[in-house]
């Protein structure tokens, strides 16, 4: 059989349909319970408001953000606009354009449904775990599946309307710009209330975690829908989109009989596909085990989509079971990894018990060991995407010149395409953490929270295995993106009447000087992050200081008083957007110094640096975070001394540490590298053409 | 004028000579000060006991290692003793030998006067600083000589007896073995001692540093002499020798009328005469600040460096003004590092102030500040390594092919040149260190501990410098190892009758490979020490408490009971070796893994991942290390609150944190990275011959 382009835009359009009618169905479901509750109805207005607040500030800023980009590259890319053709620099524009208000429109959906899905979730769990676990589980399959349609679509949409895949890395960087956005403000925000939340409340005044008089804690329910909900969307938008377009990129540049294009949208589509039947399969089972629900249903979307991507290969002419294999590989690595962390983060296993007893000696040990097993427990991750890569790499390279990297972009999207099911895993994380402290606020009572604290836990257990997930896709697409840098030299190269290059020679002192600043800039970004963080928790612990000393009543927690939440709130997000540009520009400098320093060779090298430290420390903070959080609620329920002992005092000093590390730095490490590899492929007519000293 | 190989080994021979002649005066003249004070006398004895005790254990240990290793060697190296020339393999198992032995005997040395120096320097410190400055420093650069005349001899003698550099590889991989035990070995001994004596001590009893009730203490002192003097030694010994071979195995490839081989040596000498010179020329000025004399005597040395190899290219025939260019280039880069590893790490800078300002907030933000500007001050170590590089590339690369290699080998070179003055300022922080300490049991009285505070601190100050210097010059050894590897590979290949590679490319999926897995290696290797540290520290502070349960009169300090010091330092040598060994065969392994999986490619990969993230992990962990220790020893001073606030508890958990990053973990993995650039050069046969996968 054989299958058109054309074919396959109206099936990705169709397909993005099928997504939309699925999660409109799935919020309706949600909606369906009512909030009765009128604490946790007012405290979820005050959360909706804020996460509305931080949202339209930050995208606000964006839009002129977006706006200044979007006019030098109406300028400047591909070409001068003086120079090549004002249509294309024209759809590079709009293409970018669009993939901000994709990835923000999407975001902004995940965390209205995450907003409503919590105070229901609260409130189901009244009735037990059953329901309390659907609500969270629908509710962020709402935002899984609206960034899955949208990044096929929009995919498509460009490609369909422009037909140039150089086009489509416009998009692609809309999108990672949003992410950078997102993820790392997100990051600052959400840690920053939490930290706050946490100085003054736990260890100042000794009230509990969401206890209502604490000024900052609507802003740490608002950080855990905008961090975790619309960041971790924005990044896996920003993930999925970079992995297809790099996809394309290469397979537009390579030869031979093969259907490459279209392969990539139909491994998407299947995705997108088995994602949903894997989502509808999401039951808890008997033994009410809200963990085993989750894995299975990834497991079931993983099934699914290699028994369909078999036929699909089966059934079209110019597909490849090559390729197959190769996706495969990369799906594969992806829960092996995923595994791994779980290993190294979940306290029914011996790391996070060892860091908890190492505890006991004070928490300098919590650090230490916290530190080395995160360092650990990088090499598994590195290993699996590094033979993932070789396994592509041997695969896909007797198909032919260039489809070694066709492979291992492949790999990438193998991974990716599930990205549907990780989201809604991923998203069920915050809304049933938040559903905990709405059953709290609202008095729901021990058993209801009990309920809620176990959905709790199973959300920190997945969140592990999505995570790990998330980089090692991340590892791959970033080695394709390096693989679409190369066609992008080559191809500026061959306008400017050079010869192309091959390679980048690790033996080449230019590609070392890249590799070597590359492989810094990863530190510095996350250093920049995380003393955001700190310098703007400084900032909103004098403010509920403030509040403390000057609202009367506030502190005995006198009925009526009420803190002003929304100063709080507003001082995260000020505050986050402050620190996260700096940070942002660094890298984006960076690499342009570096290309106008080395030209072309020299950024080869730095991407290269930049993946490698940036996989390494990327793995290292997650994990460490994890493994600090949850030693932390080993501690607390019961080992080591149990609450109040020193261990558990060395525990909360670990999982403070761990904060940004795990939700801030951490995690924005992928976007980063994303960024700057789309700013090298954007760049490389200019690197290829100029370079002050090569 | 033209100098010969017979004239430049004579001449390595005298000028090794010199070396020992001004160290044997040095270390008369430290000796000639007699040591009165009875309690000092005795606990010097106590050290010195110590000291042999680990040393020896050491030794034995090694000498096995050693044994099984040339067994190895001369068997398999260079090439199967069945199928090559059997007196080639003898001649490398021997330079294997003696280069394990070399360093052994100047690590001994370096021993056995930093400990008569450091109890005479604390009788000095009565009379004044000027004197006890000099001893301090004397005692020092009795072995920076020692080191220095020992790598030129064993590297001249070697080349002298057989001619061929490969197995130069040899005895570098016997200085890089014994390096990995001393270091890192040391290190894990060190960090046991000081945390076990520390927590037991300061936090449980209350009593002081170096109170001689703690069963630890002795330890404690011991281990600033095994680590610091002679772990450090080692350290520079390796890096020199790798140095110098790494230059000279590329040397032997280059084809052209350069006197190629006849310069490094010609640099080496003049490094150590220059060293000489300002070893002489330190003394403390008018306003007794011993860290200008430190530095001082540094800046003398490279000046005088600078002009005698300028004057040697313009007087012999052969020698390239590009050549002399890249070492100067290294040498500056390397005080360039330097300073800005003191910006990074002074109390007297802003960074130190800031993290000392976090910890008012508490220990996790001590440690988030001390991570993030850590994380930010490999940055500019990385840019001025990498830079260096790039300029010896352009500088040497006119020269013809490969010199380009060979000019970033020399400009290691030159960074290591003065390697004599280095080492005499790091081995005096140990010194007067140990000094401070023998005062407060000596009962010397409060005016002579604060003369031994202040040359203390010059110390900690100084060794940013001299740290700042040898992960710089590190870094360019490794590189240039990278060419000396390519050169063994490209020999094994032609011997095979294989086309020769030209580069490991970097969008070779199987380089890549070798990338991801070889950076994650420092991390691994990084963490199974300080986790030993950990486990070895817990086993000294079970054994701290027997002898205060067990022990009548220990506890309360009653006059003529002592605890069991041997115990301690038994615990601390057993452990250390213990924990040791699995982590060093851990990367060695690795290194063999990837080799035999991807063949020389992967390993060329391996190298550079191994490099980079080494670099950075080993800035990171040294710098912010140091950092934490300087910021508590600001607070002590009175800021912030000053001693007994609770910034003051802060900084202390950031300082235990430090410790293992600082003086384990951090200046191992320099070694480490030797070792497996080392490794990976002497099974280069096997790599370029045999491979599982590709």
């Amino acid at each position: 059989m054989t299958v058109s382009l054309t074919t396959i835009y109206s099936l990705s359009f169709l397909v993005m349909s099928v997504a939309f009618a699925a999660a409109c169905f799935l919020y309706r479901w949600v909606l369906r319970y009512k909030v009765q509750n009128r604490e946790i109805a007012e405290v979820a207005r005050l959360i909706r408001e804020g996460a509305n607040t931080f949202m339209r500030r930050e995208y606000k800023i964006l839009a002129l953000f977006a706006a200044v980009v979007s006019v030098l590259i109406l300028l400047l890319l591909p070409s001068p606009i003086w120079r090549g053709e004002p249509l294309t620099n024209l759809s590079m524009a709009l293409a970018y354009i669009a993939g901000t208000a994709l990835s923000a429109i999407a975001g902004k959906i995940g965390v209205l449904v995450a907003n409503d899905a919590n105070a229901r979730a609260a409130e189901a769990a009244k009735q037990g775990i059953k329901p309390a676990f659907l609500i969270g589980f629908r509710g962020g399959a709402v935002m899984g599946l609206a960034v899955v349609g949208f990044s096929l679509a929009g995919v498509a949409g460009v490609l369909c309307l422009v037909g140039d895949a150089t086009v489509l890395l416009g998009f692609s960087f809309g999108a990672s710009s949003l992410a950078l956005f997102a993820k790392a403000g997100g990051g600052i925000f959400t840690k920053t209330a939490d930290i706050s939340a946490d100085l003054t409340g736990k260890v100042e005044l000794g009230i509990p975690e969401d206890d209502p008089r604490n000024p900052a804690v609507i802003a740490d329910n608002v950080g855990d829908n905008v961090g975790d909900v619309a960041g971790m969307g924005a990044d896996l938008f920003d993930s999925n989109v970079a992995a297809m377009t790099s996809a394309i990129v290469i397979a537009q540049s390579l030869s031979g009989s093969l259907k490459n294009i279209e392969m990539v949208f139909v491994y998407s589509i299947i995705g997108l596909l088995s994602s949903i039947i894997g989502i509808a399969s999401a039951r808890i089972n008997r033994r009410g085990d809200p963990t085993s629900a989750l894995n299975s249903s990834t497991y079931v979307t993983t099934a699914v989509f290699l028994a369909l991507t078999a036929a699909a290969t089966a059934v079209f002419d110019g597909f490849s079971w090559r390729i197959w294999g190769a996706s495969a590989t990369g799906l594969v690595v992806g829960v092996i990894i995923g595994i791994t962390t779980d290993y190294f983060t979940n306290d029914s296993r011996p790391i996070v018990r060892r860091a908890a007893h190492a505890s006991a000696s004070g928490p300098a040990f919590t650090v230490l060991s916290g530190v080395s097993y995160g360092f650990i427990s990088a090499l598994p991750a590195m290993v699996g995407i590094a033979l993932s890569a070789l396994v592509a790499y041997n695969l896909c390279a007797p198909m032919g010149d260039g489809y070694a990297i066709f492979g291992i972009a492949m790999s990438a999207v193998g991974m990716l395409s599930i990205v549907g099911m990780i989201i809604s895993n991923d998203a069920y994380g915050p809304i049933v953490d938040n559903a905990r402290g709405l059953a709290e606020i609202g008095g729901l009572g021990e058993e209801t929270i009990q309920v809620a604290d176990s959905l709790d836990s199973a959300g920190n257990t997945v969140k592990a295995v999505t995570k790990g997930f998330s980089i090692g896709a991340a590892g791959l697409t970033v080695i394709s993106l390096l693989g679409a840098f190369m066609s992008e030299v080559n191809t500026a190269l061959a306008a400017a009447g050079k010869a192309p290059i091959s390679g980048f020679d690790l033996m080449d002192p230019v590609v070392f000087f890249g590799i070597l600043i590359g492989a810094a800039i990863p530190a510095v970004f996350s250093a920049m992050l995380i003393l955001g963080v700190d310098r703007n928790a400084q900032r909103m612990v004098s403010e509920i200081h403030r509040q403390f000393d000057s609202i009367p009543g506030l502190r005995e927690g006198e009925p009526g008083v009420k803190p002003e939440y929304d100063r709080c709130i507003d001082i995260a997000t000020t505050g986050a957007l402050r620190e996260l540009i700096p940070a942002g520009l660094v890298t984006i400098l960076a690499t342009i110094v570096v290309g106008l320093v080395g030209g072309a060779s020299a950024v080869g090298g730095f991407l290269v640096g930049n993946i490698v430290s940036g996989l390494l420390l990327a793995l290292f903070m997650s994990n460490s975070g994890g493994l600090w959080d949850n030693s932390k609620k080993y501690i607390e329920a019961g080992a080591e001394g149990g609450k109040g002992s020193q261990a558990h005092h060395a525990a909360v000093i670990g999982d403070t540490v761990g904060d940004p590390f795990k939700d801030t730095a951490g995690p924005s490490i992928n976007t980063q590298i994303t960024v700057v590899s789309l700013v090298a492929s954007l760049l490389s007519g200019l690197f290829a053409s100029f370079s002050l000293f090569v």
